[in-house]
């Protein structure tokens, strides 16, 4: 689906204001180009005031408004906040856990499979969505906002997961405590009624099992409000949803209760939220792993449905930075980005995660940023706009291998998404594009590198794929704990790191805490004044036909490998079987790629690079300068900048958080 | 209400006595010339042993021997901490959080609006006050002891809020929802039999609306315990209470739960227990601001009901401290000082909060700085009782705000009370004395400078009040957050500080984390050698008529001030956009009190001066070393040092943790 | 009850495994000369799959299996992991904490009073036992596993422990009232029917007590499953129970919720577990202080039921010392070292903590050792079985005292056991010999020396005792807090340190926190080079007669002793009234060691000698080296070397993590 402009816009929430100023917000929009709003996705008490009364009057007059204005809207169905009537009548829908059911307030705190609660979000779907769809205005549809399973472990999901588990497993009891292991601590389930509730499960496999029931639960839910939307819709709307990333107070790494894979599926875009450090602590990585997986969901252009303007006093971005970071959303395949919010709310819980506008209304240093930025990306839309580009680098990245860490953890600090973090973001400082996709969705010949963290979780029969892959001239990075474990996350009976031994040319039978011990290179690829530290994990490694990088300094194991390469087939593979510093995981990334013919430009961090193809058959260059000290970088093909208007030659001078974008014909 | 004399004295627990040794340790009291114990305030379950059954025989004795031995008494009512058989007969009354109604064990966990509780706690209150109010030996009464509202949000306390935000919007819910914003995550309350249980609220503003209205209950239940108790005092007995403060281990700051400015109206005295670091930690700030408060709430005298002998390990004082504490109380316009408590209790949870006597009841080190201090106050008892002094500077406080900031705060380590005390240390520090109250009982004009700590959450009104008080010749200190939402906690949508931006010359959009980011003094005011840094909170703020005191480092922002001075009218303000450093703040206030001529005296601390007039007519300077290093101070006024009873006339010699008395005619 | 070899093994888990591998499993036992297998312990369900459905085929095959290869088999009752189906019928028997029953999954979290529970678990006892008591494989049973009463506070809990006060008062509540002080704060108990349930209670004595009644409850639960198994074992077959010890992640010190004293009784092997740091953590204190309190147990030689392989990722050993430990396990006085466990488990809790064998059973370097370690063990058991030691110094330990040191907290970072540890520890390090045991089951006087860390709870008589031991010239080391209350954890009031301020010739009023505190020598004693500093806790002791060793350096306090030693008739005392360093410890108590000619050995940590008498009369003097540095130890006793079976008249050079064993004539 390819869109005919960039949009860029505001989470609109006018049932927000303290007073009505309608008309002075969309003029402010207007002069800072904005041209889409998203609004309606968490204001279900307002439209709803009581069972079974509706008033979309706000709604109608926000969207006749932005029509009039030219602003677009993409309305949000009002499902992820409930009313308190709704509450008070339906107790029971509240999300449970640990057997506590959890009082009202929050968003996102009702259990998604409780009928009462899917009933009545159905009515006011099938209600409003019938309400706007033949509104001139209305572009497309978010469904719900941010959906999890909210940890939910209500009795109807229990019942749902024993059934899960009884059509998985045929009935066959025995063979769900054999591939559980449900004999330790007298756990055996011998009859289907006896079926333990989770909440006190001390059975890490089964727990994961649990989560992938749930995510699955996520996917289940949003495919059932794309299918009630799209009994509406026009056919020029599109219907897409707002996904989020694991958070640690922004946008860390894959979300660990929700298959973005599998959820994704049902929709028209892509979309999702992305916040990030800012002022001297903002790289630039969140927005490009999160475009990397949002674009590959789809292999489409993305929808970022938010991301920070003022956002919490630790983000408040420098200036430059605001229109830096919506052009690096274009530079990953954004073809929209919208920002949370317009105006900074003056009760309750986000009071302080500031919009646009702070709380008076006012222009200020951000809003004048926004007008900047809008301005430019008005002017070049149809140069940025349904930008492709190619990826030669995949990671494979795993919701179960996530969950499964989490209850059989190899850190007390650290978890999957740290190892992802960790490989991700050497490449994305060397300037590497890469996408980000799953073991069900991948199309491994469409790379030449496979980047795998922690595959902890997952079939023989993938593994047995990712072997024959590089057996065919494939490449792939293992880290430590690949391959340890079965679909189900019991432990395979093989040597490890098992089926993917072959294809590694090692093994290992012992793995220790580091606990002070260090890198001891064996040939050039690691500098050896590096920072050779080691955290959370080694294993020792016996290289059977593997190539040693690296070994460790304790004397007692001084024999075994920490990192190796291996030559299987056609292909190669790198297998670290430890967690070394950020420093070493850019050495040995940067001469794997170096040796694969995989590092595109010269420039590494903090000059970002990214190119991608326009619509009218150019190449554009982004180059961004993420630092406080002025950069310059050599040029990468000659062209038009296309913000200055200037042609470039000579190498590309970049401000402190400053952006060139060059355009120029395809050398191909 | 004015006293004969200086009361002398400790909590005495009869009932926890491990054998009888009440004529002993009555010999022992006299010794240390001990006139007062408070009795009675936790020992229901010895005094109605059963539902109805009384038995007062301990409390006659203690009465009656005390008497005998001249000792007068103050009478705690019994209520909080009730009887095993109450909590069995109605376990209902027991305070429910978050759902969870507490098991019974400790004191003050029961739900002080649950009718039987009140019901039983009314019986026992008319009986034992009747029974003892005419006993010559009882000199007052405490009211329960450290009463608050222990967290609760029982189903009843949950009713009463509703029937008061009802009472307060007239009914009208659409005002309601619009003032705290409830269509935010579709919280709206379209019926008041929706009101959602405060349990679970995200409405930072509600919450704190939730919190006023429980402080609320605090000031009813000591209002109506002190109606119960006047129904039988005598004419010559007074009623008084025990406030306590923000607890850190010690005595902190303001008292979140509680109102003491509304609580203590009904009180003849003012009450309150004061703990502090000691050792080497003492500084004796706390003494003093506690003090500033309780003399504030009745402008008159006040009484220590409590402060530590030994207390904890970490409290044991020096030699020398114990005694220089009990004048510090005087000095600040005590009445009273009351350990806590006579002896050391040998079983349950304060064992090792210990009292004058360890648990051998013999003579030790603390018992015999006690009898010290007991004959030398009993000696000058004329020349402290009731002294008075005025206050040209006032600290105004808000509960509100305190209740507010926890729900939006503006550092994850730091609270209101952080902000409150690190300026008002630096009052005491510079021998400033300070008046503490709120905006409901302040008299503006009674002061020449007013400081604003954080005033976060007040009224239009009030902060008009304070810009009229300016603009007539006043001066005013305030703090970042000040003045940023009205009553209820909104946001207030004018140009931030909202309306004494009017006063204060400056206003701001953005607000962000300091983040490392340090001053750049812009006037001799700040030396630049400082502690620059800066912790939790910067406002960028742009100076309309202000004067710039210091700006910020970071070169993005350089152009923003961060501490400002502003004429306005006949008077002044200053407005502290950030947090400083105790050595800024010094540095600033010293500065300001300079110019407005409020520094009384050279000598800073830990030379601590107070000053007061007493009955006499006499102007008594009291001198206290607050370190292990003997100091000289200056002499303020020659005259007779009252301890020696000797003339001094030269520089005052302080041995470590030493206090000279200076009694001299007034110079006016 | 003596063993006819050295019993060398491991759990095994043939129910766990993921494919039969029984034959192969029992090869690799049989090449490593492993002799003894534990079994059944943790199986309910699989033996019992519905309720009154039993089938004990896989034992059985085990059983014969074991047998054909010549193995001996533990068989362990059941009943410390309970059916799925018992849960879901009985819901009631799970433990309840804080009013909360916990769900099923782990071990451990039923009620062992709950009458259900009881009912099935003798059932399966019976049954089982039955079954295999006539096989010719087993030798003896461990009853249940690790048994504690796992924090529950269920109403029958709560109702036993009211009967027991009952009894024990003989229902007087006023002395029950009196001795645990309950008029404080009103909780005083009028009617036995109003006694509140302990999850509230503030009174730390009381909950003393409770836990005292709930360790009571385990020995009792104990006693039951001895006698059960007691009418069906047959008279060469043994009883014993695998007790642990204080975990912090591995074996710390005294169980707080297990009276080891009380309820090994019936047993007729003390057995228990013990892990320990390994690498370069590894210093065998833990094998030292469990071995000595479970050799002490039934003053004979014991059984290491469980200790690691590999276990966690910071635990595998380095080469040698997997060896190092089995001996000395034995040096200690164990007959049997059995590890925890044969085959790392596939699927759930305990995955991580690896056996023998690594999830892909293969040979590894571990089992490796093992196979080493068995072989020297078999070959040497005839000189290694049933040694026997006489130690001159006990350790006197005391539940009570921990439990009461919980709730009257010393510190808030260290607890009894830290006090403990860094005694024992100290003499380990010096190679004295000690015994562990409680007031209770010691002989005084089969002593030189006692050492008392901690005695905070204990009765008159006891204290009595112990000066009446001094008199008659016995030695005691006494710690802060000892003394302070009685057996009901009501402080004395007496002058503390209580009844041994007699013996100790010391007595104090104030306790104080160090706070920077250090020791100030006073004799030749302590180095004043050490390490002075202080933590916790510091008395100002009052020698009367005592000699003083340390003072304190506070100018304040500089008169108040720290350390002081007394003559008190024929005998002696140290008393340490505050928390010193290690290092201080080590010189105090090598001195006085060495005054009382207790120490035998001039070597010291890391080179640990233990010595016994074997079977064959002869002496056994064992060499190990506890580092990664090699060693040399000066000869004990000229002899033959048993590994190397060589004879050493010279020094012994000992490896890294090296073992020697010389067996020489006695010499007396």
């Amino acid at each position: 689906m390819s869109l005919k402009k960039i949009l860029y816009g505001t989470a609109y929430y006018y049932e927000y204001l303290p007073y009505d100023r309608l008309e002075q917000d969309i003029a402010m929009m207007v002069k800072a180009h904005i041209n889409v709003v998203r609004i309606g996705e968490s204001t279900w008490s307002t439209y709803e005031k009581q069972d079974g009364v509706f008033d979309f009057s706000t709604l109608d007059k926000v969207l006749d408004a932005m029509h009039a204005a030219g602003i677009q809207v993409i309305v949000g169905t009002p499902t992820y906040a409930i009313p308190t009537w709704l509450a008070k009548k339906y107790p029971e829908i509240m999300v449970q856990i640990d057997g506590k059911r959890q009082p009202y307030g929050a968003r996102q705190i009702f259990d998604i499979t409780a009928p009462a609660y899917l009933r009545y979000a159905e009515r006011i779907i099938r209600k409003m969505i019938r309400h706007v769809a033949q509104h001139p205005a209305v572009i497309g549809y978010q469904v719900d906002n941010e959906t999890k399973y909210y940890g939910t472990s209500s009795d109807n999901v229990q019942r749902g997961f024993v059934q899960f588990m009884k059509d998985q497993f045929d009935g066959d009891l025995d063979a769900l405590n054999h591939e559980f292991g449900l004999d330790y601590w007298s756990n055996r389930i011998n009859a289907w009624e006896d079926f333990p509730s989770m909440d006190g499960t001390i059975n890490g496999s089964l727990k994961a099992e649990f989560d992938r029931y749930r995510r699955g639960l996520v996917t289940q839910f949003l495919q059932w409000q794309v299918d009630l939307v799209s009994q509406y819709k026009q056919p020029n709307q599109f219907v897409t949803h707002n996904f989020d990333f694991e958070w640690r107070g922004y946008s860390y790494g894959i979300q660990p209760d929700v298959d973005h894979f599998a959820a994704s599926e049902p929709l028209d875009y892509a979309g999702g939220d992305v916040y990030h450090p800012s002022r001297k602590h903002l790289t630039g990585a969140e927005i490009s792993f999160a475009g990397d997986l949002l674009r590959t969901l789809k292999h489409d252009n993305y929808l970022i449905m938010e991301t920070q303007a003022q956002a919490f006093k630790q983000q408040v971005p420098y200036p430059g930075q605001l229109r830096q970071l919506a052009f690096s959303h274009i530079a990953s395949g954004a073809n929209m980005v919208e920002y949370w919010h317009w105006h900074s709310i003056h009760n309750s819980a986000e009071t302080y995660w500031k919009g646009i506008l702070s709380h008076d209304f006012q222009p200020n240093p951000i809003y004048n940023e926004v007008v900047q930025t809008g301005g430019q990306l008005a002017q070049l839309s149809d140069h940025l706009v349904n930008l492709k580009a190619k990826a030669d680098v995949a990671f494979l990245v795993s919701n179960q291998s996530l969950s499964a860490l989490q209850n059989f953890p190899f850190s007390d600090q650290r978890n999957y998404n740290d190892v992802f973090r960790a490989l991700y973001d050497e490449f994305y400082k060397l300037n590497i594009r890469t996408d980000i996709t799953d073991e069900h969705h991948i199309r491994l010949d469409d790379y030449q590198l496979i980047v795998v963290p922690a595959l902890y979780s997952v079939s023989d029969t993938f593994l047995e794929a990712l072997n024959a892959y590089v057996k065919r001239g494939g490449h792939v990075i293992y880290t430590f704990k690949s391959g340890f474990t079965d679909e189900h996350v019991k432990v395979r009976t093989v040597q490890q790191p098992g089926i993917i031994s072959e294809a590694c040319g090692v093994h290992y039978e012992l793995f220790v805490d580091p606990d002070g011990c260090q890198l001891v290179p064996q040939d050039a690829t690691i500098d050896g004044h590096s920072d050779l530290h080691l955290q959370d994990w080694m294993e020792l490694l016996v290289p059977d036909t593997a190539q040693v990088i690296a070994k460790y300094d304790d004397p007692n194991w001084h024999d075994y490998a920490a990192i190796t390469k291996n030559q299987f087939g056609a292909g190669s593979t790198i297998y670290l079987g430890c967690f070394p510093s950020a420093d070493v995981l850019r050495q040995v990334i940067q001469a794997y790629a170096q040796e694969l013919n995989l590092l595109p430009f010269a420039a590494t961090f903090p000059v970002i690079i990214k190119q991608g193809r326009n619509q009218l058959g150019k190449t554009v260059t982004f180059y961004f300068n993420y630092s406080s000290e002025a950069q310059t970088a050599q040029l990468v093909a000659p062209g038009q900048e296309l913000i200055t208007d200037t042609t470039v030659t000579a190498p590309v001078r970049l401000d402190p958080w400053g952006v060139a974008i060059v355009e120029s014909s395809p050398k191909e």
